[in-house]
């Protein structure tokens, strides 16, 4: 939601606390009249534009002849009067600006009126001549003479007061007033690169790779398990339909239903507490593929996908890690084999502390198992740490940043967060912390093997903390700490690119370039949180209660396979997910094609007896020889909001909803008489 | 809804009239044991297919030279098992069928138990060699000698069961057996022409047009107005969402945030009775041009999409009506000018009678009030007639068809229909009908001009009836007689078609080739019908209550203004109509951009006095500067059903409702229990 203080910008009489601002304002200013025939032709009968301001730059001498020409737009700022002239400023619909000038005795002078009148964002039509602007600067510049001044709508008071604010900070303008926003250039490129990726994607998966793509229900079937789904009730009595969160089993039935390569770009739906980058209403890529029998035949169709989204679309370079753990840009893409990284979950969370590492720092975590043993939780006896080399100058003063060492930056437990501001810090560091009895040495511990290990001198940051062996926290409190510190440095420990001649650099910018990867092999089912609080220093679990990491379709590793009957917790799945600077993009599996073994899983690991009412047309399916098949989907509005460098899906996403899940233009959720809900068979209930 | 009576067609022991047969069927055939390792490896570990039957049948030379294949996909039908061979028949995933033969000798002996176990629909990885096949037709065919057979997946005794109906008729399959159904040709065809139907929309738009696509939101607000939408609940008490009918108020509030060329291939949904085309959700192709002087601008667009998908994917020749009122192919299609024919409202109601007119006949009614005048009902005082010429054999015995006469077919009054069985007929069919005083002739009644009028000889079927003068029926009956008879007599009143060189013809089949045309001019506004029931013989109006014959947004036409505010029932409005082939495909208009003009349609003309709370949003969109705009929508389901040829939408959705809004595949709506109810803050209520 719009942060309300930056209301403060802009004079106080629009601020709207009220709860339907934007009726208030209409019933103030327009009338219901019958508006005059002349007034209303006026509006609606006017010369086309000729050409766009693009254009006209682009061929300027050929205007400059003086052939008329005619433009339209809004009115992009309040118009100036001066003594021989007047000057405004039109906006094409590509959102480039060009100043129109209105000269006494070739302008007709009523337009001097209408123009002195004129409010910003009125949407005009204007015809003159082309010709050279004086210009400070010295390069060519063009204005309109404009010798005709059509007004095709007129703008209102809140256009004029927000003008100011839409130039400088759009990002500001308050949520009601979503159409000024997105007519701004910066969202008009969210909006437009939005569509040609989406086109691009489509385009890619049709012509490259010979997909499907099918539209599946959005009316589907409510799952008496969770609160996670909108309900739609319907004309007969306690009949609902449910907004499905992901095609994800309609998908499966395609499999069963003779399409091998399926792929849409899906609305899903999920009804959950909004965070910055949730809606209610979201946007899939989502695909499946049968008779495959490796997930990297999805893979490499995915990554081809992806890799043309950032190449054509954002012209970023892709890269992966060689053999060295070095960047390298994957300059020949191959459609054959996977391109991309692999980390196996294992190493994700061992090095990084995460399952979505941000591998574009070179930051890995140290295991220090061998030195200490940490006593807080027994469950949690790893010890690691974490060291930020020369994060600051030890002659001058310094504090560790806030973010790294408050509380509120970690869900659970925080990491010990040390500056080593000087080399008996470097060498002796442990020992308040062995006093204190938080850790204990081991027996094989050696202190200049830890010196070495850790290789610490004044200037760095030294982080520790504990986990679990198998950790299902996740990130771990290390691995948080890493991604602050990311975000906290994001000049330092970048991951070196090795050139094709060899070279390394770290001259880069890591907004500006991608690093995509899988991340594989993760534990096919997690142990339930039991208890406590989410706020506990340490999760406690139900080991004997198992849910699916992913999704309860999704295949054990065949390596794995007796561990299934045996240890559950060991199984690997074959899931896959697709990581791209730290993000998570999207994810994939294997599915599980046998309706026997299926079964097994719902009842024998995942503890589901009534798994015939929920998924039973999903086994129906299964059980008619339904072929092997594999599939992934993918975030489209956080890929989206990436390409365009944006933090929040909010902003390429036309009309979204705030965080109370309302939209704000359109007033909606809203109340619906009794009258109207009786012809639902249900009712309010408080 | 399938028709339950083709039940008999498969053994008794499969009808299932149970509410849940799907479950029925599940609980009796399938384990939960956890399935041993090798059977598992068995099912996911397989040869991708190296070929396509298809590939391998356009180079068959190669491959006759003995390099091994690997083939995967479903077995076709039921394999035969002989002294030396078995045989059995892979149906790949292009739906081309290929022979394979098992060989003693040749393939392994352990395959013959395999296949002789085997049930149709199993998936199947098979890998031999490919040779020439004894062919009774004397082409050359090839056949595949099994060296290695893998079942992936093991099929059901419904497959079995259901095999003959599955290749004889995959139509009359039972509707839970989708995925079955959907793995047959004819419906594989169906889904793929839908995706690339949609693909050459997009690429349209968005190569040729420059259009963005744009996702507008589907948890709308609910307009307080009809039952006709579905609500979606919150976690709020009483607060609703409700799913659009169309992104008709999004995609003018887009067209106020600066997105000059909008489409989008939206998910709409519409809470009514369902008919045979119609469901509860669907897909519209919506546009949406800003800056826009007239709808022509908008129409070239359209015209420009529809044009290619029909030459490029239907391969149909696509004609207008020529200056002779002959058909003429579009040979030079223009993208500046409108291509296909204008067909002003009035003039598809007195000459066929409905406002989407089957051009591709000829018939075309006759106006007789100038000879007589309908006694039954003052306010329907115009007689019109249709001949139907040359409609039977008069010296062989005819009854005129029951479509034609029965009642059953029109949805209140029927035409009087008369075949000329004499020449007595042809000249004195009207006498028993004024002597029962049905009709009176006019004051200017001339018999030998009725005579040259109606031109009757035997053989003729005469068909009249009355309307009223501005007709708000629609179809009128005799619009609705002249449908039946297009129907009935589908190769005769075939228009002629202008070749090149001037000659005409009727020989071509009307299933094949595409008439499209504009109707244009409708009446902005119409009464509402007053009490009454839909079956009464004449409708009765309400004069003094209007309601938007397409919605409230229409723009006027700008010569009728005036007319607007003395006498709304005879503005016309500037909407367009696109038709094709008597199908009426999609629907668009200019819109009113100016917030005053709205607010007097909502107020003055239409009697909405809330219309701020409906429409608050949108009028103060209107008002800040929203240009001048105009859109369409065309609906997508019902153009893939006739690109494909069939009569019935279903046929191109994947996962269609049935008549009764049931999924039964997933058995959607379903109950939800009270507790989860609650949540949403409602509950049930009978």
């Amino acid at each position: 939601m719009r942060n309300w203080a930056t209301a403060k910008r802009f004079p106080r009489t629009i601020r709207y606390p009220s709860p339907n601002p934007v009726s208030l304002q209409w019933t103030r200013s327009y009338s219901t009249e019958f508006p005059p025939k002349e007034v209303t032709v006026q509006k609606f009968t006017f010369p086309l534009a000729s050409h766009s301001v693009k254009h006209i730059s682009n061929n300027l001498d050929k205007f400059l002849q003086g052939n008329p020409v005619t433009l339209n737009g809004h009115l992009n700022r309040r118009p100036r009067l001066m003594a021989k002239h007047a000057f405004a400023e039109l906006r094409d619909s590509n959102g480039d600006t060009i100043q129109m000038m209105l000269a006494h005795g070739v302008t007709p002078e009523k337009y001097f009126g209408v123009v002195e009148k004129s409010i910003p964002e009125e949407s005009i039509s204007v015809s003159g001549k082309v010709q050279l602007k004086q210009s400070r600067s010295g390069e060519r510049e063009w204005e309109l003479l404009v010798e005709n001044y059509q007004v095709l709508n007129q703008s209102n008071l809140d256009a004029a007061r927000l003008d100011k604010l839409k130039h400088s900070s759009p990002k500001d303008l308050p949520p009601q007033f979503r159409y000024l926003q997105l007519r701004t250039p910066h969202y008009q490129n969210n909006i437009r690169t939005r569509s040609k990726i989406a086109n691009l994607i489509r385009n890619t998966f049709i012509q490259n790779h010979d997909f499907v793509e099918v539209e599946t229900p959005l009316l589907f079937k409510s799952t008496p398990e969770g609160a996670r789904e909108f309900l739609v009730p319907t004309r007969k009595p306690n009949a609902f339909y449910a907004l499905p969160q992901s095609p994800q089993q309609y998908k499966q039935l395609l499999m069963s239903s003779g399409i091998t390569k399926y792929f849409q770009i899906a609305k899903c739906f999920r009804d959950e507490d909004l965070r910055a980058d949730r809606q209610p209403e979201f946007t899939q890529v989502d695909l499946e593929m049968s008779f495959v029998s490796h997930s990297d035949q999805v893979g490499v169709v995915v990554e081809d996908v992806v890799h043309r989204v950032w190449k054509d679309i954002a012209k970023f370079p892709v890269y992966t890690i060689n053999k060295n753990g070095n960047l390298e840009e994957i300059s020949e893409f191959s459609t054959h084999k996977i391109n991309f990284t692999k980390v196996p979950y294992i190493e994700a969370l061992t090095k990084y502390g995460i399952d979505k590492p941000d591998l574009r720092s070179s930051l890995s975590l140290i295991d220090l198992s061998g030195f200490f043993t940490p006593l807080k939780n027994t469950n949690f006896p790893v010890l690691e740490a974490c060291v930020l080399r020369d994060a600051f100058d030890p002659s001058k003063k310094f504090k560790v940043p806030k973010a790294l060492s408050d509380s509120n930056s970690y869900s659970r437990r925080k990491p010990i967060v040390i500056p080593i501001k000087t080399q008996p810090d470097a060498s002796e560091w442990y020992k308040n912390f062995v006093e204190k009895h938080l850790i204990t040495p081991t027996s094989s511990f050696n202190e200049s093997q830890l010196e070495s290990t850790l290789n610490l001198h004044p200037g760095d940051i030294l982080a520790f903390a504990d986990r679990a062996e198998l950790p299902y926290e996740n990130p771990t409190p290390l691995g948080k700490f890493r991604q602050l510190a990311i975000n906290e440095f994001p000049n330092k420990w970048k991951r070196m690119i090795e050139l094709s001649n060899g070279d390394l650099t770290d001259n880069y910018c890591t907004k500006d370039m991608v690093v995509a990867s899988w991340v594989v092999d993760f534990p096919l089912f997690a142990p339930t949180e039991s208890g406590g609080s989410p706020s506990d220093e340490y999760p406690t679990y139900e080991l004997s209660q198992l849910e699916s990491n992913h999704h309860p379709f999704t295949m054990v590793k065949l390596e794995d396979y007796d561990l299934l009957e045996t240890d559950p917790l060991k199984v690997r799945g074959e899931h896959y997910d697709l990581v791209i600077n730290g993000v998570e993009v999207g994810g994939g599996s294997r599915r599980i094609h046998d309706a026997d073994l299926q079964k097994y899983v719902f009842k024998h690991v995942l503890g589901i007896h009534h798994y015939n009412d929920l998924f039973g047309h999903l086994l129906h399916a299964l059980s008619m020889g339904c072929p092997p098949h594999a599939g992934l989907a993918l975030g489209f509005d956080r890929l989206c909001a990436m390409v365009v460098g944006s933090p929040n899906i909010r902003d390429v996403i036309a009309f979204p909803k705030n965080q109370s899940g309302v939209d704000p233009i359109v007033e909606s959720p809203s109340s619906v008489p009794e009258k109207t809900l009786s012809e639902y068979f249900i009712t309010t209930k408080n």
